[in-house]
């Protein structure tokens, strides 16, 4: 029997310890993509007690403990800090079998030292030892990422964005880690919201372009692009409720979709939605190309399904969920087929929420590697995202794209958390990697070669992204 | 290497063990949703021999003797029952992975004291062996129930039910086993069908209530669900070939929908009988909170796809697979944001048939939860249900809610059977669950703490649904 | 930790290596399915290098390379077989994981004695080793047929082929395996497609019979049956995108349809296509009844996806992926239930692409299995097909078979191969069988009985194909 979460945590073999030991676990995080705060960084926050670093916004803990009956008052309500601690604490024991289990313990032992487990029993005893931990120095934001090993992150940022935090950061010498903006347009095109006009306004201001037309609105995103691009940025990230593939008839459509879009302040219908949508797709992704960019693309989320609760607390509070993304993966065909008559298919890695989709989309990026840049694929699948990123969803992804595609030009791991001591998950990840790889190894589906199965895994925990982004 | 169902059957690491030898072993079962007979309990039936018991109507084996080559002859037509018994022994063989050959041997071990195997060679001897047993009275409905440790069952009842059977069996002072009704109102919300003004006319009769519009409608189920309240019911059932949401404008629309669909005898448009039944479900959701009620949702079984033998034989024969639901857990979001905002959502339990969509069901029940009663969630996941009852269908579902949910607060086993003999099925899903469970632990993704896994196991085996439904 | 593809390779317990070495090991293969050309065995063909046999047409391997960034032209470019042998060789590593890792190894060990690895290192060995070897008249294409192992095998041929090298290859009576010809008219079922006329008027001439409405498209079709049937033909198979279920009106409705098509071109709408196809698909059924034909269904596969390359490489080149086959489940129930009604069900076996649809036809099966004939079943899902061919896949497959429908009757491995040395994937299928049903005995899930097992083994292995074919 393993103890509970210790050196050999989820390595089942000798060939995994191997490799998770002398290899894996010493291997600087590349966190491509993630939804921490620059300002928060830039300012070196610091946190007031756990409850805060927590609990303030972490939704995935917020949605567990609905799940176990706790009062919304509890969660996101006015109780006191100690009495939202108390209230996640309590939970723990039905949390068996979940991430958060997993999380919340690594981050208490990494961050925190303590190597116990968290229940009622034990909560007042984690509330002071954090808290008292939570006042030293290393604990500040800027500290928290550095000692975690982060080489480089990227944000999530939207095109109006001024960047200023990010260039703070990149003044701070003795910070020594790289945060990199990621361009992010989701908001400007979703023109059946309201307040679109408001967002277009903000974006002529800041691209110093006079939006009036489809034209003009491309030439506003081309100026951000060029912004981003000179600060450093690598990637755009997408992300769509579901795919999306209709052609506008030409570009006068698209202006007519576009002003009455603006006139009416959005509001526009869902046809002409999705061709808005898929033409600013296929020009973002031509503009992508020539800058090197990765386009990644989350999709499939069902987005505040719980109406009454959307107006009380907002987006982003735990109540989305796998949504109804079913023919996404052949609108992605179309569209990458039009891309590649475009010259311009980017790299680009995708992230469906729906496990199901693991296999097809698998299938998907063989179809456009033709001719790659430098000896990497185009198309890549990212890590399991959101809900899979647990131990059967990473392990089922994995395998799934070793079967269809090229595992050992996989990406790895990123975070995509707002939270600044979630990058145990890269342990996590790193974890079960390093257990695959020795079982198929121990199994005889891989030869005993050392030096190989190390250089796949350090590929994968490193070097991939490091070439495939151009970091 | 293990015996053949042995007392470790399943039980594959020391900690499930202990958990299932000690704990779950030993907890009465609470069957809350099945389909035997409340007439045959109430007259204590008994049976001329292991045919009529094993094969008289579970269309789980005659559907696996047609998938051996069986003619119909030896399955539901006129060969004796002793040729019958005959045909599906020798099917056993090909049955090797199939929850029937477990369950089946499981019946023979727990009800017959035969431990031997099942095959063309050892018929005759089985045939004589449970035959006799079953001339004691130890075999007769209500002893086998009794036996088996059953505490609490639900039976399955339509509206128009008299309810008149179960209110015999509660007269028994000597049975100790509660026999409660279950609301099912199916038949009534299938307006599309023949014979729905027959329906209506019986419903009318059975509330007292002259139905003649939607208002009156509602008031004649208000009705029933009083009568059947006061029977000690907790809980309804819906079965639903997908789940539809389509608002109708108003009630007026209803009032035509449904007076058109009483005109003609059923036979409602496919666009009709949507709303219609959006409207019900919406409506009984707001009574079952009311009342306290759990509601339960199985969705996606296409039914009697097979028109030549559902004209020779009926429903419920074998014949019914895995649908088309494709945009069902979309659907549910939509109908559970309604009842939200109604302040109609009761506690509901959802089984969706196509495996694929676990993950999605169980990423809706936590959009749903807020201020839940008592301390547990509002909504669940069912366990794997009927083409996914087996092996790994069941651990697959529990990994899934427990990476998504909140595991602890599982509701675990029902039979959902329509045979006497089916409480193996509570014992196979606790061997199951103790060995995941157990797994979890001795993998060092758990803490070895007896007493925190055994409460996990025994709140799942027991406690939970007793609070849930308020047994 | 076992060795490197030795002989215990996937038998990971005791009894399957009983299974394996004493049974399944020993018995001949019937590929009742693949793409071989008779023309190359005919000729018996022989090959220059490693190149032309292993990268000269198996689009897996082109897919496998463009997925790990090498450039097109040393895939299907004007590269020299060195230079891409030593492309595929470098990729090697990149495939852990891939059944392509194993397969490769698997057919270096089998027919070319080579036990060591493939990699950028290795690479001039092998490709002297084996280019030394490919000269001895034993590697020619008839040799490494007959060496393999294999008793039967069915290519896949257009109705209108006049079968010359079938005859031919009967003729040879040094030969010893039976190559049959397989009917497979998906190009006559594509009337949306350009080059529909000419199409047909080859069919007229090859039927002798001038087809002018869809009375004489049959009779044609029917024609070629009978000379079909008159070859040893026992099988026929079909490729559908996705499976329609549109009944058109009459006949007449469908004449029009089809001179339509005929004086068009090709260019029908989908919604002719479909009607056209549903009626040909019950027609052919029927026939195939009539005949004791085994029907066969491939579907759900987006083919081409990826214009560009197309364009230059044309179909059946490595850009082929898992489409959106969602209603086709549905579909095909709606299918079989006409067929059913008409007397015109034949045995059928059905291969979804998405791995998803698993479950759900597994239980379609059970729906259409009454009053088989010959004791097995009428219905069948074929083994784990093109993108689901590996370890994961192919284990998934026979689990939910076993939990859906009876496993003792499953038909077994088939290559789906345009290569000659693909014969290792039965080896490769017969491990993991093997290795499956050993689990299950030292688990306890089924008695210990070599005899049964065994025999279950054989079955699957050579028992159930002969008999379901009728060979």
């Amino acid at each position: 029997m393993l103890k509970f979460i210790d050196e050999d945590f989820l390595l089942k073999n000798e060939t995994a310890k191997i490799l998770y030991d002398n290899y894996a676990s010493k291997l600087p995080i590349i966190d491509y993509h993630c939804h921490i705060s620059p300002k928060e960084i830039a300012e070196n926050k610091s946190y007031r007690n756990i409850t805060e670093l927590w609990l303030g916004g972490d939704h995935y803990k917020w949605r567990a403990m609905r799940s176990c009956g706790i009062s919304e008052e509890l969660i996101t309500g006015n109780a006191s800090d100690y009495e939202k601690f108390r209230a996640y604490a309590g939970c723990m024991p039905k949390l068996i079998g979940n991430p958060l289990y997993h999380w919340s313990h690594l981050e208490l032992i990494r961050y925190f030292g303590y190597t116990g487990v968290l229940n009622a029993d034990t909560c007042d005893k984690v509330w002071n030892l954090c808290n008292e931990k939570l006042t030293l120095p290393e604990m500040s934001a800027k500290n928290i990422v550095k000692n975690s090993g982060v080489e480089i992150l990227c944000t999530t940022d939207d095109p109006i964005d001024d960047l200023r935090y990010h260039s703070e950061i990149a003044n701070d010498k003795n910070f020594g880690v790289k945060v990199l903006p990621a361009f992010r347009p989701d908001k400007g095109l979703k023109i059946y919201l309201d307040g679109y006009r408001k967002y277009i306004d903000q974006l002529s201001e800041a691209s110093g372009v006079e939006i009036k037309d489809f034209a003009t609105l491309k030439q506003a995103y081309i100026n951000r692009l060029d912004f981003f691009e000179k600060a450093g940025c690598k990637t755009a990230d997408h992300g769509l409720d579901y795919v999306p593939c209709l052609l506008p008839k030409n570009e006068k459509e698209l202006d007519v979709i576009f002003r009455t879009a603006y006139e009416n302040d959005g509001n526009a219908s869902k046809e002409d939605a999705d061709k808005f949508i898929t033409a600013m797709l296929i020009f973002f992704a031509k503009e992508y190309t020539k800058r090197h960019f990765v386009m990644q693309i989350h999709y499939g989320v069902l987005r505040n399904p719980n109406s009454v609760w959307y107006k009380k607390l907002g987006a982003d509070t735990g109540f989305d969920m796998i949504g109804n993304s079913r023919n996404s993966v052949s609108a992605l065909a179309s569209l990458f087929d039009r891309m590649t008559m475009n010259d311009g298919l980017p790299r680009c890695v995708i992230y469906p929420i729906d496990p199901n989709e693991n296999a097809a989309v698998a299938t998907l990026l063989g179809s456009y590697q033709c001719d790659s840049e430098g000896g990497m694929p185009r198309l890549m699948q990212g890590s399991a995202w959101w809900f899979n990123d647990n131990l059967t969803g990473m392990r089922a992804q994995m395998i799934t794209l070793a079967n269809l595609s090229s595992f050992g030009n996989f990406l790895g791991m990123l975070t995509d958390s707002r939270s600044f001591i979630s990058y145990p998950r890269h342990e996590y990840f790193r974890r079960i990697l390093c257990n695959l790889v020795g079982e198929w190894v121990e199994n005889g589906e891989f030869p005993y070669d050392i030096e190989a199965i190390a250089n796949i895994v350090i590929d994968i925990c490193y070097n991939n992204t490091k070439n495939y982004f151009g970091f």
